[in-house]
């Protein structure tokens, strides 16, 4: 089957992890909204009355008569067709919880440049974001990173899941990624202490169908206008 | 099974979204938090070294060997038990994609109490509040509560996932007693044009189960320490 991935064209964004899913495994598919009037049909999707099971936002994924929604929910439905996550129930589950937290950990970046408002512009919410980010990055930061280290720890298999590669495990690397990116100072001091995340973060980056899709033009750059953003004035470090 | 919910003990939380669920379909669980030595046992699910899958934060769900967490996860694996959710796979997708969907407005809903840290005291971020809370009331609110309205409008059904009730029109229950709450004045505004969601919470208020609970004293008060709380500051109205 030929996936449809629609998501905004210019970053990466929450699209990403479903990319990255879709990339490792090689599978077949489209990002709609970055074609020629993709923009519409993507906008049709989300407006159009005819459409009796709307998402509330991107990213979605087109998956023949389905159209699902919510990142994690995507994963959830490519994981175990796309061999990138167990078929029992248990496994599955446990996967969904981690790939959950996740999804909290983005939301926590991405207020960290938007504590007041998505609608207002970074600058209009300056104060409030060195605060918030301030507390990210001497708190909540350690606090996922260290979640992230123990389940590595105590499972004792090479990924989070178990020892095959989980799309979990693509979502981690992504998020070592993107803090890289927006908080190079606090990441320096952080990854020293969570060897296991940073382990797998590199042998996620070697894998060949993802390391070909890294260098390739599909992978968006970051940039000032996704969830992981880099103000040098947000990064001031974890001086705890 | 004799199901064990792990919550903080004095708020309803996101604890009382899986408690809904539970208590409509009269199933048989335990509060295990709220037991005498019951936060010992939580904190060692949370915190022991033994435990090879731990939760990041409650609540989450024993359930025979299995231990889940996050809210909407939570709600996944019971809803087709509980007779709270279609067992075919593109309904229990969809259902999930809205739980998921609340999830991020409960997010959103602390946030306005909260918009620069948990771990600080509402005393300590009102000016951040009043700005975050004067956007949630006047744009994010009626968003949510328009794309729940039209959800209901364009499937034509009785609930959001079906004829049947399912577990998500439980949290939009839940959703509208928290807010009206919280935000009194902005919901006096908004509720009547949003006809659609009230009379969804009107329908679940009457079933027979939940209204015994309801007025049971298993169903803890809103209070100010809970996702919902109400500072009479913040609820400016919807001015827009």
């Amino acid at each position: 089957m030929r996936y449809e991935l629609y998501y905004w064209p210019g970053i990466q964004g929450r699209g990403e992890f479903a990319r990255l899913a879709l990339e490792d495994a090689g599978a077949d598919y489209l990002e709609v909204a970055r074609q020629t009037r993709g923009m519409a049909a993507m906008s049709r999707l989300l407006e159009s009355q005819a459409v009796k099971r709307p998402p509330f936002a991107p990213p979605f994924l087109k998956a023949g008569k389905l159209v699902i929604a919510q990142t994690a929910n995507i994963l959830f439905y490519l994981g175990p067709r796309l061999g990138l996550a167990p078929k029992q129930e248990a496994g599955r589950l446990w996967g969904h919880q981690l790939q959950l937290t996740i999804a909290d950990w983005v939301a926590e970046v991405h207020d960290t440049h938007h504590p007041v408002a998505g609608s207002l512009y970074y600058e209009e919410q300056k104060r409030e974001a060195r605060r918030r980010a301030e507390n990210f990055t001497s708190e909540r930061l350690p606090k996922f990173l260290n979640y992230f280290e123990q389940v590595l720890e105590r499972n004792g298999s090479r990924g989070l899941v178990g020892n095959k590669v989980s799309y979990v495990d693509l979502s981690l690397f992504q998020m070592i990624e993107g803090l890289r990116y927006a908080f190079p100072r606090a990441m320096t001091k952080q990854e020293r202490n969570h060897r296991r995340v940073i382990a797998l973060h590199d042998r996620v980056a070697a894998r060949p169908w993802l390391a070909a899709y890294l260098v390739s033009a599909r992978r968006l750059l970051f940039n000032q206008q996704g969830i992981f953003r880099h103000y040098p004035e947000l990064d001031t470090g974890n001086l705890k």
